[in-house]
Parts: C-alpha cells; sequence; structure tokens
C-alpha cells in the first residue's frame, strides 16, 4: 500500500473512529512527535501503549471527532496532510467545562514513515482558534 | 524555473527581505487568501497592490523577520511549505506595545501556482504561541 493510502486508513480507523486496538498495524516501535506546538506530548518519543494513551486521552473530551483531510502531499520519506477538524466538546480541555457545541480547528501536519509504517509527525495548529471558541462557549 | 525555486525566492525577496517592489514579478493579477484562520486578510481577493500593502502592513511591527523553510512538498499546483519564523517585535501587534524581544512561530502554508505566478495559499500557524509570547512579555 502507498503512504497516502495508510495514512488516509491511519486518520480514519485511529483518529476518527478512535480504534486504539489498530494502532500497531499502523505506527512503528517508536513514534517521535518532533514538533507540535501546544499539545503536551510535544518532543516526546512514544511507545506503542504510549501512542494509545495518547490518542484516547486525546479523543475523550471530543469523542466524536474527525479529521477531513484537504489535500496530500508525498517526499522520500513523508506525507504532508492538511486538515480541517471538528468534534463536539464533551469533556472538560485545559481546565474548561463541556459546553456541547462544535469546536473547529485547522492544521498541517507531515507524517514521517519508516517503511509502512508512521514513525511520527511535525504540526502545527490552529490552537489560538479553539481557545477563542472555548473562551466564546464559557 | 521550478515552483520551489520560485517559492524560495519569494519567500526570501518578499517576505525575509521585505522587497514590496518586487512582488509584480512574482505574484498572479488575483491572489487568494483561500484559508488563513486568525490573519486579517483571510478569505480576501488582492490585487498586486492589495498583496503589497499586506506585506508593509505585516512586516511593520517585526521587520526583521525571517521565514526559515522547514520542508517543500510538491504537487501539481502548488508546493506545501513547512516553516519557522522568527523576528524582533519592535512596534504594535494587536494593540500590545513592542518589547524589544524575538518572537517565534511555526507554520505551514500551501501555495497555488497558475504557471509561473503564485495565486494564493492555504495556511495555518500557530497563533497561540505567539499570543502566549505577547503576553508573556508585557
Amino acid at each position: 500500500m502507498n503512504k497516502q493510502a495508510i495514512l488516509r486508513d491511519f486518520i480514519e480507523t485511529v483518529w476518527n473512529q478512535g480504534k486504539i486496538d489498530a494502532i500497531p498495524d499502523f505506527i512503528a516501535a517508536q513514534y517521535h512527535i518532533e514538533h507540535d506546538p501546544g499539545d503536551p506530548w510535544d518532543g516526546q518519543r512514544l511507545d506503542v501503549a504510549g501512542f494509545q494513551n495518547r490518542v484516547a486521552q486525546s479523543r475523550a473530551p471530543v469523542p466524536d471527532q474527525c479529521f477531513d483531510i484537504q489535500a496530500l502531499f508525498d517526499s522520500d520519506d513523508s506525507v504532508c496532510m492538511t486538515w480541517l477538524w471538528h468534534g463536539t466538546h464533551l469533556g472538560e480541555i485545559a481546565g474548561i467545562p463541556p459546553s456541547g457545541k462544535t469546536l473547529r480547528m485547522s492544521g498541517a501536519t507531515v507524517y514521517r514513515f519508516d517503511g509502512q509504517r508512521i514513525s511520527g509527525h511535525w504540526q502545527v495548529a490552529d490552537r489560538l482558534g479553539v481557545f477563542q471558541q472555548l473562551q466564546a462557549n464559557r
């Protein structure tokens, strides 16, 4: 399977559907969060269990979250994905109680590949937009 | 010249060196800011003079600003660029007076090409990080 097809399957299965049992099929033994400003795991190297924990914790307050892939760009060992994200705010985020409202975010992520497995990412997201939505919904 | 070489020249000449007289050599007659959450020009279509005004206004409070290109990714009509940015805060930003300190930001931009000219972009940047730096420097 080519890198773009693997990435589409990973996003849908793991991040959109939340099937953390499928994570060992997608990621390498070590996953490096190279750059992800504002993310609690920025800079960390995670094993498979650590990555499963990250997905579970990230998805918990927004369990119906969905990444809509905007475009994919290939390079030799990476795929860059631009995305829009939305989900219903149903659990505490950064100390802010759930509002039941839809949150929206934009971002771009460069996923690194080691053969058929994803081994890390470099990411930026519009966290200021989310912060402003959380404040407005209080 | 290929798209990546044109883009590198555009970033260095226009955004890093601030040579707005060179803008007609790089951009199309209409430039569409498709998606740029938090940017004052988000959604607008600019002619060359409008684009020159945008660059001049954007650079004014951080005149030594520099985009360090991290990676470039090609597709048929676009180049996606991941970047780190830094510059010295020497003018008012969003009502916050200059601190004289270095500001840093990360981002990713998909630049659209119409032949040899750049005709628009889709961008996301870590504006929350900048907001936090501005607050910390007050």
